[in-house]
């Protein structure tokens, strides 16, 4: 097959995986505002996003293995889509986590509403710029980009750990609120899972762009 | 490279991942002994084995890239890999699992015990059955195993919410051992992943053997 063809569905590959990551932001940002507003049709809407996200891994894998299978690509092109199967993966993940967030809206749609000492948007939207970073730094390619992702983790996982000590805090307090504190509990550790696959996407771009794997540092100079 | 040569690398590359799966095994069980008995001593061999596990993933992956970009294998042999790089993956999560139940462990160290109403000894010994037949199901490529692993998740995910529920009840009613009862359910929860973790893996196993995609086919025809 000419080599302008297989570029070509590189390319085709590249959208095919953006698409998908275009689904599993949307349907994080969908499933925090259900969370956060106890709306139940949005609940329905990130159900459907799931399914059509479960299609769209499938779909973005098969693409990934019949490249792998028939054009035998070398070097920065096979890493490139070993870093497709790695982000597919966890783009999906990202889908699970939307998933869990909307149950717990699901579980407390009865339960009165309680304004609660922390903030969650605030720490959704932080977890939104890093699956965006990470999202931006595969599609131009830019492993500076992807390494500002890994640099903002550590302060989800710090405000994940402030959320847990405050709210068990507020149980003790005001045991009769324990489910909606859970829940927040439960959403702000779905929240902090959703960082650590953005971080996984900017490690796969970053052993995409400059062949070495950020964090276990191999190179596969032998291929080249 | 002769063919010979070439099969005799992808039994290296299985060797290796059954390592990984043997330390991933080995420190789930230890991090449920060390949160059940309050065991630091425990904990720190947890850690231990998390770096070993890093390495070992690190060790699978450049494998797997190397049979990938210097052998150029198709179909079945193909698949195997691509499955290798999954699982490893799976594997690497597990650890992750491991250690957060560590942490659970040293996060109360100080509290006092507490006889908690549900079973995570038993709800461990099932996920740890479910580990080892995926394990087992990869090592003898047996896809009829794998597909039993994939049977006993729901039973998980079931556990999980109980002990959820149970514990939130608990709380309401006893809300001075909140931080205990939140251990659990967060414990409870880490080893669901861990089934999710077996289930990924039997899915790889029965692409590998079938070549067939079987990620969201088997709970949908369930639910039918």
């Amino acid at each position: 097959m000419p080599r302008i063809n297989f570029q070509q569905q590189l390319a085709a590959l590249k959208d095919k995986l953006l698409a998908m990551a275009a689904l599993s932001q949307q349907t994080l940002s969908l499933a925090l505002e259900a969370y956060l507003t106890s709306d139940m049709g949005l609940c329905e809407h990130v159900k459907e996003i799931e399914a059509a996200i479960n299609a769209a891994e499938r779909e973005v894998d098969e693409m990934a293995y019949d490249l792998l299978a028939m054009e035998q690509p070398m070097a920065i092109d096979l890493r490139f889509i070993l870093s497709v199967i790695k982000i597919n993966g966890d783009l999906e993940r990202i889908g699970d986590q939307a998933s869990n967030i909307a149950q717990r809206a699901e579980s407390q749609k009865d339960l009165p509403q309680i304004e609660l000492p922390i903030d969650i948007p605030d720490m959704g939207e932080k977890v939104g710029i890093m699956v965006r970073r990470a999202i931006q730094s595969l599609l131009e390619a830019d492993a500076r980009l992807a390494e500002s992702v890994l640099a903002l983790d550590d302060e989800i996982d710090d405000i994940n750990r402030m959320v847990q000590d405050d709210l068990v805090d507020l149980m003790q307090r005001r045991p009769e609120i324990s489910q909606q504190s859970l829940n927040a509990i439960l959403v702000s550790r779905d929240l902090e899972r959703c960082a650590d696959h953005a971080t996984n996407i900017a490690e796969d771009v970053i052993f995409w762009v400059r062949g070495s794997d950020v964090r276990h540092q191999f190179s596969l100079a032998q291929a080249e």
